[in-house]
């Protein structure tokens, strides 16, 4: 943090505990990027020499994505922002169905997601009810975990899609996405249909699980450049082959007519290298740190008897610890830490501008009273163990007044 | 080029005549562009000291851009592409009109456009038209300018929307968009209503023209980074204040709610550095490259009587030179003269992936026979008397063989 430290000429050093809402670009990433930007800047749609290398280059580092994320090199498509990959998968599907069969159909197309979805597949699922869909939402357990007994019950002969996230940005708890898909896969087999499809939104995973289609059975899979240190403005939306989706910007035949706009190789490449790199260290940054996690939390619950630690203890990713303090008042905590040179957050920062009062995800868990008293940490790359350490010494003193 | 010479172990220079197509991103954007990168990396949505400073950094780059193109810093919405800012400008006020006034009126939503825009208006009022409005196509003469009095009988009572791009990609023609403006202005006192508006895609003329939205007497304004020496990425949506408008990405409440998705700051600083820097040099620039342009026109007529100058002479971006030889194939012409070191292109690149045959723009110019017997000269901010004269040199015996 030198650099904020001299800019607002602080002594002291900032601990920085928000990496799930953004991330650092590395060194490598940006280097993977340089060459895109001011030598290589051709149009990849141009078909002189320059044009033709910068477009295989795109195509290398979209068949090393796909690899990745076990596609085909045919189904990655490269947008603007994991949001703008999820109300393609979600508004994708259902214009898409309804082009083909809805007007055979006198059932809405039905759309189920789960309670602690990130804002973009809340929003773009009420888009798609204002456009004639109807939606569903499956219960989650007090650990964030969804029901798949109710998510059973919720599958309807009309359901065309579920979208449910892998990890939840908040409390960092992981779903049984395979078991999802399991199920799906039978109802399709079932109705001898390619409904219901299944998406989940991954943004926040690749660094701590497997991010495979292929392993999590999924059929659409939504990854943003941002959380996994790569640039701010590029995402993914892979499919499985067959799957049929409409575009929501429509122009040039970029990306195979399904995201129109000049391509930015420059943010392909880097979204790609940061995958990469995300692949590469996830084991060894899963271990480090769950190690890490787990200390911190155990200091915590020790020094803070009433902190309440939300989440799955068993199905989570290692970086995420959401705290509940009763009675305290999140915001507070947080401005009162980020003074102190903590930095943590209040939930997800893109719900933050419209939240109504607190966190529904917390509200979600049956914790209603807490939706105001709760905190994230999450830690990263460079999260060190005297980080963590120097952060409880800051943080249970003001608990303690 | 040396990077490229390089790569491929040339020994001769080549000549970039394509900066229609792409820009480099220029030092000064670069380095504006860097801090928010690996250091000012903070969402800034988040409401710690860091993501404080860099939303305030976003809403600097956001008020200074707004005075360059005359818009309130509220009416500057941030999108991903050019292309994305069409789409939400077409489909956004089509979207807001339906959903506010649209149920009570019996007649479809009308749409007017021009017969050369780009694929992006092309396609995203195709996509208008799918969802329930109607598109009028207003002529354009042989030198590309709209015919006005055309338009005048083109526009109903139902008119929401004229979408006319300013300057042309492909053969630079200026419209007379003020005129439209005023036209539209009169259209709306004649019927007390906030609609017809205005859109233009002025993506191709901050360089060159002035793209004040009072001075353009219009409505909604698209820009775009990659046009303009700034990064590939990320576009604006300007608009009147008062404009009403749905989102096409749905999810958090960035950009005031019309945009979802995490911002990139980075992407916006190299924007707005790249549009402070396009006005600042645009006088001198536009005198500049036409006087190549109009010494390029006199040497190619003169040594080859055969060309045919597409475009107008009085009203055009000098950066575009649309050329056409009766009888000759445009993508023989450009492929040779990549392997002699001239780059130049047939038309939009984002259009070549999915043209038919030829360039639809030459075809509504009256002249469908030249279709595909046109190139595209485009010169930019290191084009030089000697690029252009060199070219000359390769171009004009390859076409008297």
């Amino acid at each position: 943090m030198d650099w904020f430290n001299n800019l607002f000429q602080k002594k002291s050093r900032r601990i920085f505990l928000d990496y799930a809402s953004a991330t650092p670009v590395l060194r490598e990433v940006k280097r993977a990027m340089e060459i895109f930007e001011s030598k290589a800047f051709y149009n990849p749609s141009a078909i002189y020499e320059e044009g033709v290398w910068v477009k295989k280059k795109v195509e290398d580092f979209r068949a090393m994505v796909a690899v990745l994320v076990g596609a085909g090199a045919k189904e990655i498509i490269f947008t603007g922002s994991g949001t703008e990959s999820v109300n393609l998968a979600i508004l994708g599907v259902f214009e898409a169905f309804r082009q083909v069969q809805g007007e055979r159909s006198k059932d809405k197309p039905h759309i189920i997601i789960s309670a602690i979805e990130h804002p973009a597949v809340v929003k773009a699922t009420e888009e798609a009810v204002r456009r004639g869909a109807e939606v569903s939402t499956c219960r989650v357990d007090e650990f964030g975990v969804i029901s798949l007994e109710h998510l059973k019950k919720l599958i309807k002969k009309n359901t065309i899609l579920v979208s449910i996230g892998l990890s939840n940005s908040e409390i960092g708890t992981v779903q049984p996405i395979s078991k999802v898909g399991r199920l799906l896969r039978e109802e399709r087999k079932k109705r001898n249909s390619e409904y219901p499809l299944l998406h989940t939104d991954a943004s926040s995973a690749p660094s701590y699980i497997n991010v495979n289609i292929e392993a999590l059975q999924c059929d659409l899979l939504t990854l943003d450049g941002s959380k996994i240190y790569g640039p701010k403005g590029v995402g993914i939306l892979a499919t499985r082959r067959g799957v049929n989706l409409r575009p929501i910007i429509f122009g040039g035949n970029q990306e195979r007519g399904m995201r129109a706009g000049t391509v930015s190789p420059a943010l392909i490449a880097g979204f790609s290298k940061a995958l990469e790199i995300a692949l590469r260290d996830r084991e060894q940054e899963r271990t480090r740190l769950e190690s890490l996690r787990q200390d911190f939390i155990a200091q915590v619950v020790k020094a803070l008897p009433e902190a309440i630690i939300n989440g799955s203890n068993e199905v989570h990713c290692p970086n995420i610890v959401s705290m509940s303090i009763p009675g305290a008042l999140s915001e507070f905590l947080l401005l009162k830490l980020d003074k102190l040179g903590v930095i943590v957050s209040v939930g997800s920062a893109c719900s933050y501008d419209e939240r109504e009062s607190g966190s529904p995800v917390i509200a979600a868990l049956g914790k209603k009273e807490l939706r105001e008293s709760t905190l994230r940490f999450s830690f990263g790359r460079f999260t060190t163990k005297k980080d963590l350490d120097e952060a409880i010494k800051v943080f249970v003193p003001i608990l303690n007044l």
